[in-house]
């Protein structure tokens, strides 16, 4: 894998006929949905991937079957986090034997842990982990912030980026800043609709869930983004607004962007609407309504479909 | 098991050896020590207990060893919760074959999750379980505290008391309230501290951390508790406070309650202090201080031992 | 007066202009503004009241004038207690001309009293009292606190209630309790913190001293309690922590109430902040400092004020 | 007066016949008693002299009294601490003009006061006091324990001299040290069983309270003390524990040494045994037990009087 890590790397939703099985043509199509679409990477079991409320078992065959459907187009970087070490490590071996190129570290989310914590935490989990390995800074649910001195630390240790979920986008543009000087460290946005603020500040991507669905419009605005073509960049932002409010705002809670983007993804022929436990998908008032919208919305991908 | 559950139930350590190995003869001599100070029932797997950063296959080790080391002594109730469905009823499985008496649900917890998505989340979860149940408030790890609404649910739908860990004393007092008209049904204070007041109030016990080092201390006040001892209530609070000041102060963060009881119940000879990851036992300094203070405290389980 | 007295009944000051001349006009205003904010009842000649520290003549004029500005709007009690039980009935009859609605009976405070000799004071004392009476527990003054057997005692003597200032939750609770089949014997809390606690617990009410300053804050938590809004209760206890490191904490010693509350009273135009001896109103550094804090809080009241 | 004030200084009960009315006759054969048993003043309006619960005109009158029977034999010195600043000039005053030697100044004792609040205080105080004045620390009445340092500036303002009732025999022995230099400041035992340990360091004297009751076995304990008969000194501790046991202990509770010393003075003949409310005389058994012990302990006043 070319460090650094950039471009927009969908975090793909898992693709679930039930609770414990996979809906593995689901998977193929969504991948190549969004290879289509021209992303630039793969981030498998994270948050949107609904990762911790999967068993092992399902996690494993799932990075397996990544792999097999990426075929290397694109560089996967897989989720390992886990309250258990272990557990953290056995997926870690069966990303490595996946073919995965990279894991993505977050923090042991149950208990608050503290940064010099996650620190040792990190001293003594790296040394085992069997690929290169970057942050997931997600405090919303890990109730963790990485300062940027542990971030310095991380890397020291070992780490090749960054995402950043926190949504706060001046530690974003200060994790771009401070880690200039280091070209193979990518800071990568895990907030969608920072893409232009991040790559202008010297960033390098973006895990956007709503990539999933619109690939294009994503890639289009970090290219837009790249070469800070701003008439494009307020256009595509246009775009985001427009899914935030016609897709993800049919939900609520936290758990929304799961169950929309599966809902959508489900309207859009691509994959089973299925959510893992302790969620539930959409009733089909909520299922319509989304459907709907899709149609109302004009996005190159569902035109394109019709 | 006879209902509603009540006295001092201690959320027991879970004495390691390593990372992947228990120590059973400590395990043992816990309970042992625990029984002999009166308490009135064990509580296993909760966070004290670490359940979150154990493999499923020390996690149901545990639970037989727990039942096998009490005897049918007291009532044994195991936590299940994980963020992972088939992950809780593996557990729920273990413990129903190890002899537990009741298991204790709390929320998944990496994505918050709502009021109304937990109530679903029992509606399938619930009859499935082999044993009854009982709720675990604890919003400070599962980012999700549970209105007095959802209780009064998740009561219809079998729970048989509640074990609120919120820190938030007028919601206790309003549980203690809410369901004096259900004698069967166990509002348990979490916080220790707060042991007084719900039996006052009409509640029935406490999970006490504390309690696995000074059992009678707790035992004591809770007896204290039930005749409304005032002046014998207040020289056990200072007992506590002191425990507070002298034990788990010497740590830091939220794992200092495991770190400081572990490294305690090692000096006091009971079991080893081996923490599991992502958290660390203390270093010497650390160890030789809570020695020091367990020598100052003179509190009856240590004043006994010489 | 209707029974059980209930709500917010702030312990007003008692404004002077010197130690020996009442500041009519700003007692006016201090009586306006608490009723403009809602609260339930009034009771002078407290503690915050500095009772003990004024002469005869200035207390029963204070009545005069407490209710002659109340005019019946809302119930006025009066503490009677003096070391001298001529005193006592003095004021008492001093309240019953002036028109109070309950006296107000603590313990005779220099020589320590037992339980039973504060039965046997009450026995002679009741008979001759021209009004109601309730009972206050402040032990802290006092060097007494009154068992719950008293306070039984006390009822059978014709109490109509009880104040507790003792500052232990678990004893006010167990008086919550205890009282619950007497609906019309109030269990009013002299913690302001205790709030929702006591209400929770089938309390009546508060006499919260920084209900003379913030009469709107105490009335809200008030309500939020007897409806359990958990939130708002939240909320607006953290306003009162507000108060305590605001304005309270200005101060030092047991005095600190009275001055803080008079310097605050005296920012907000309301009233002059001359203290009693043998205390002190506060120097200007400290005058200034509560008139920044009082800008800087934010609380209702001084909102609307500008 | 001769400065420093010393001996023995009985603080006389007040002899009542009702709560209301001097027992006059009483009065004047206290005063007899004491002054043929050698004693060296008199301290009227004490804590065994009921002085907080009794009216100001009682006290008033009971001034004049005092000074009429003693007719100027020894001093008198006049307690005049009351919670209300007019109050004690009320009463110093009135002690001016009946003929009192100095005042007796203690802590207003409702609130608890800090040490600095205190000097304040007496800094409005001692400038309008008609006569010399003393300190009483009286800490478990007045819940103020006066420090070295409060006492040192107490001096500084115009004290002449300190009663310690604080039963804190190092901290009299340290008045004793620390005013060695200043010879006519008095450092007087407020704990009668001290008075040896006084004089021998340095101090001037008692204000005993058995010396209502024996005033002779006091005064020839002062004088064994001032020559350091310990021969002496011991025979007469034993006679001052038999007070204790014999009489003290009859009662209980703080108010037990008033109860007690007038029941024996009634059981001697020499005055009412009446106590003013919130207190109560004893009732028939314990005067007769009273009047048992007073026969057995064979001391030179109730032999001589036989």
């Amino acid at each position: 894998m070319k460090l650094p890590l950039k471009g927009i790397i969908p975090p793909i939703v898992t693709p679930l006929v039930s609770n414990t099985k996979l809906d593995t043509a689901g998977l193929k199509n969504l991948i190549n949905h969004i290879l289509n679409g021209g992303v630039h990477g793969i981030f498998a079991l994270g948050t949107t991937g609904e990762a911790t409320n999967l068993s092992y078992e399902i996690r494993k065959e799932f990075l397996d079957r990544v792999c097999e459907f990426t075929k290397g187009r694109v560089p996967v970087v897989a989720g390992i986090t886990d309250t258990c070490f272990e557990g953290s490590l056995e997926i870690a071996e069966a990303a490595k034997n996946a073919g995965v190129d990279a894991l993505v570290v977050s923090t042991p989310y149950y208990l608050p842990i503290s940064q010099n914590e996650f620190i040792i935490y990190l001293e003594e989990l790296v040394p085992l982990l069997p690929l290169p390995f970057m942050l997931y800074n997600m405090p919303s649910c890990t109730k963790m912030h990485m300062t940027i001195n542990t971030v310095k630390k991380a890397k020291e240790l070992g780490a090749i980026g960054i995402k950043d979920s926190s949504g706060n986008l001046p530690y974003l543009l200060a994790l771009a800043e401070e880690f200039k000087s280091s070209p193979e460290f990518a800071v990568i946005a895990g907030s969608e609709i920072f893409i232009p603020e991040t790559i202008i500040a010297g960033g390098h991507g973006a895990v956007a869930g709503g990539a999933n669905l619109f690939p294009s419009v994503f890639v289009e605005l970090y290219e837009a983004s790249l070469v800070k073509d701003f008439e494009r960049i307020d256009r595509l932002k246009k775009k985001l607004l427009l899914i935030e409010e016609k897709i993800y705002n049919v939900g609520a809670y936290s758990s929304k962007y799961i169950k929309t983007i599966k809902s959508a993804l489900h309207a859009m022929g691509i994959c089973n609407d299925y959510v893992a436990y302790p969620f539930r998908k959409f009733h089909d008032a909520k299922q319509q309504q989304i459907q709907q919208h899709l149609k109302e919305m004009e996005m190159p991908e569902t035109v394109q479909a019709r």
